[in-house]
C-alpha cells in the first residue's frame, strides 16, 4: 500500500497502522484511512487514467487502501454509467442534471463498492468468513461478492428487509439471520455474533475501508466529468458512511490536484428517520429517532457513522434537505418516466432531495447537480407497484381493450407518419 | 447505413429496400438484413475496436443497421462482464466456462440490446410511440429504452409476468395492457392493436432489426474472449429471436474475418415447453406446446421466429437440450453460491443446460463454454425465493441465535487467523 500511511481517529487523533482487519479506536471513535497525497500527485494523474483500460473501480488503486500484490475480487464492479438527464432537469427548472445509476453494479446497488474492498481486506487478513449486519444492500452485495471470492457470509438483516433483497441473499448462499426487530437490534445482535465467532468484519461504520471503496463513486463522477466539478451532489442518508465515502472520494481528489474545485453535498433523507439533517438544521448533536420511512435503506434511527457523515455535510458546506415518502415514491415515478432509470426508495431520494431543494430554494435553478441513485428498483418491487399502480387488466380481444382504453380516457392517437411501402 | 444492402425473406429470397419499418414478407416469411462483409472487412477491424472508447453495444456500428447520423439512445447498452467461472466450471467437471451477464444491462435483461436499436429504427421512422407484445423483458427494456428517448409505449404482456418486470414498466410510464390469457393471446391482441393505431413495432419476430441489437451479445463476447472462439454458447430459446440474433453476431465476425472458427450453439428449453427443440430433436416440423415452465420468459408455446432459430441450431451443429423447472431452480441457487450472479429462471437456463448436457454425454468436458445469462433474478423474486428458500428468523438475543443455529445443524467455526491487535 504505497500510499497509505495509516488510519486515524476521527474523534481522538489516535494514530494506527492500516493492518487489514481494523475496526474503531480504543475510544469508540471511527477511523479513517490516511494518503499520502503528495506522492499520489507525483505518480498519478488524469492522464494515466485516460490510458487505463480497467473500467471498473479498481481504475483508481493508487487511492485504495489495498495491497499491491491483492488481486481484485472477481464481480466487475463501478464504471456506472453517468446519464446527462435533460429531460428531467427541464420538468424540475433546474439548468443542467447528471442522474449516476448505481443500481447497475452487480448485485444492483453502490455497496458492491464497499464489499469489493471488503471482500479484498478479508482475505489480505487471512480470513474466510466474512459478516455483516445491514438493512439490505451492503449485505446482498457482500453475500453476491464474497461468493464470487469463494469466502463464506453470515449476514444479518432486519425482518422487514424488502424480498428481492432477502432472494439475493439466498441465492449467493448466505446463512441469513432475520431479525425480528429494528436495524439498531439488527446491528448488535450482528455485533455479538461476530465478537463470538471472530469473523472478519464488514460493518460499514466500524471497518475503516468500507468507506474507501464507496469513495469510488465520486471518483467515477468527477472522471465522467472531464475533472469539472459540478456545484452540487445529491444523495441519500441513512447510516451515513456513503456521503462520508463520497465527500473522501471528492478530498482525494482535490488534495491530489485532479480538480480545483469542491462540490457541495446535498445530503437526503426521510422525513420519517432524520436524526443527521436534523442536527445539521436545528445545530444541536444527533438525536436517535424512530425509523419511519418506507425507503428500508435508509430507515436508520441511530446512525452508525454520525462524526464522518455530519463532518463531510459540514465541510461541503452543504444542503440538508428532509423529503416525505411521497415525494420519494413520486421521484421513482419522475426518474422511470423520463430518464428510464428504475430506482429502489432509498435510490431515488437525492432526486426526491433535488426537487425539494429547488421548490425551497434552497439551491439555484442555475446548478450544476449530479444526482446518485444509489440501487436498483427491482431490490424492491412492492414499493415499485406502490408508486406507479398496478396495469390494466384486460381480455384477449379487442373490444375488451377498447372498452378498458375508453375506461381509463386512454385515446391512442393513429399514427400519421409517412407509410413506407415494403417494395 | 454504409454497409447494408437490404433485407432478405428468409423463406422465399424476396428482397427489400432497408427502410426503418420493415416488417415481415408479403409471403409471411421472416427478413434477413444483409451486408456488404467485404466492405467491413476492408474498412473495420480488431484494432479498430481495440481503439474504441465507446464501451456499450455501439462500438459495433459497421455491423449494426442504423443511419450514420442517427445517435444512440440515452441508456448505456451493452458490454456486460463476461466472467471466467473456474468455480462453477469445478463443480461441473467442465474445463472451461464463461458467464456472460447480461443481466446487467440498464433495465436487467439482454432485450435491452434489441430495444435500443428498436429506439432508434423507430426515430429513423419519425415514429413517436412504439407497441410490442413480450413475455415481460422485451417489455421492460422497450418501456425503460423508449422513456429515456422520450417516446411513449403501449406494452402488451401476459398477466402472468413476474412483479418486478410489470413494475418497471409501470416505472417507465408505459400504457400497460396485461392480458387475461397465454403468451399467444398476448401477441395477436397487440398486431390487431399495432394494425390499428400504426404504432412502431417493436415485436422480434416482425420487426428484423431487432435481433440485429441482440447479436450484439455474441459480437461482445468474441471481442472479450480476444477473438478465440469457444467451442459452444449455451443460451435458453423461447420465441427463437435471441438464438437467431446470436448465431448472427458470430456469423458477421466469420465473414468479416474477425474469428476464424464458428462456436457451436447449445439451445436450452423447458422441458414443459419445448417446441424447437422437440422439432431439432425428432427431425419433424415444430409443433405448438403447453407453456408449462416457471421459466416466464421462455415459455412460448407458438415460437414467432422459428425459422431462424431452427436454421441457427441447425447450421452451428448445435445441441439442443431440455431441463426440468427444478433443475432451473437448481442452476440458480448455482450460479449464485458459485459466482455470485443471480439470474432469472429463463437467465440461469442455459447454465442449466450446460450441465444437463455434460451429463448426458452430448459435450465434452474438454470443452470451453460461454454460457450467456439473458436476465436478472431480481425480476423474478418469487422463483428466487422458490429456489433458495426463506431465510431464518431470529429475536434480536444472542440465544435466540445460538438456538437456531443448533436447530439446523449451523456450527460457525471460531476463527482462527491471526489476531492483529489495534496498537
Amino acid at each position: 500500500m504505497r500510499y497509505v500511511l495509516g488510519a486515524k481517529c476521527v474523534k481522538c487523533g489516535k494514530e494506527y497502522a492500516a493492518v487489514p482487519d481494523l475496526t474503531t479506536c480504543t475510544c469508540g471513535g471511527i477511523l479513517d484511512i490516511q494518503y499520502d497525497y503528495a506522492a499520489i500527485r507525483r505518480d498519478f494523474s488524469p492522464k494515466d487514467l485516460a490510458a487505463c483500460s480497467d473500467w471498473s473501480m479498481w481504475r483508481y488503486r493508487p487511492f485504495l487502501p489495498v495491497e499491491e500484490r491483492s488481486s481484485p475480487p472477481p464481480l466487475r464492479v463501478g464504471w456506472s454509467p453517468l446519464y446527462r438527464a435533460d429531460r428531467l432537469a427541464g420538468e424540475l427548472g433546474l439548468n443542467t442534471l447528471y442522474i449516476k445509476d448505481d443500481g447497475l453494479n452487480p448485485t444492483a446497488s453502490l455497496k458492491d463498492r464497499a464489499s469489493a474492498l471488503a471482500v479484498v481486506k478479508a482475505r489480505e487478513a487471512g480470513a474466510d468468513t466474512i459478516a455483516c449486519s445491514s438493512t439490505g444492500n451492503a449485505a446482498s452485495s457482500l453475500a453476491g461478492n464474497a461468493a464470487a471470492a469463494g469466502l463464506a457470509t453470515y449476514i444479518f438483516v432486519p425482518a422487514r428487509a424488502p424480498k428481492g433483497k432477502v432472494a439475493q441473499l439466498r441465492i449467493f448462499g448466505s446463512t441469513v439471520i432475520s431479525v425480528d426487530g429494528s436495524y439498531e437490534d439488527t446491528f448488535e445482535l450482528s455485533k455479538a455474533a461476530i465478537g463470538r465467532w471472530g469473523w472478519y468484519n464488514r460493518n460499514a461504520a466500524i471497518n475503516p475501508y468500507l468507506s474507501e471503496g464507496k469513495k469510488t463513486v465520486t471518483l467515477e463522477i468527477l472522471e465522467q466529468l472531464h475533472w469539472q466539478a459540478p456545484d452540487y451532489i445529491a444523495l441519500s442518508v441513512g447510516d451515513g458512511c456513503t456521503i462520508a465515502g463520497a465527500w473522501k472520494g471528492l478530498k482525494d481528489l482535490y488534495a491530489a490536484g485532479f480538480i480545483d474545485k469542491l462540490p457541495r453535498l446535498i445530503a437526503v433523507q426521510a422525513e420519517g428517520c432524520c436524526p443527521l439533517n436534523r442536527a445539521i438544521q436545528t445545530g444541536q448533536p444527533w438525536q436517535p429517532m424512530e425509523e419511519n420511512t418506507l425507503a428500508d435503506s435508509i430507515a436508520v434511527g441511530v446512525p452508525r457513522n454520525p462524526d464522518k457523515a455530519l463532518h463531510a455535510i459540514r465541510e461541503s458546506h452543504g444542503v440538508a434537505v428532509n423529503v416525505s415518502d411521497e415525494e420519494i415514491l413520486s421521484a421513482m415515478r419522475l426518474l422511470g418516466r423520463t430518464q428510464g432509470v428504475f430506482g429502489e426508495p432509498a435510490g431515488v431520494t437525492g432526486t426526491a432531495g433535488v426537487k425539494k431543494a429547488l421548490e425551497l430554494g434552497l439551491i439555484s435553478p442555475d446548478s450544476t447537480v449530479v444526482s446518485i441513485v444509489t440501487g436498483n428498483g427491482l431490490k424492491d418491487v412492492q414499493n415499485g407497484i406502490k408508486a406507479a399502480g398496478e396495469p390494466m387488466l384486460v381480455k384477449p380481444d379487442m373490444d375488451a381493450l377498447l372498452e378498458a382504453f375508453a375506461r381509463r380516457g386512454i385515446c391512442p392517437a393513429t399514427s400519421t407518419r409517412k407509410e413506407t411501402a415494403h417494395e
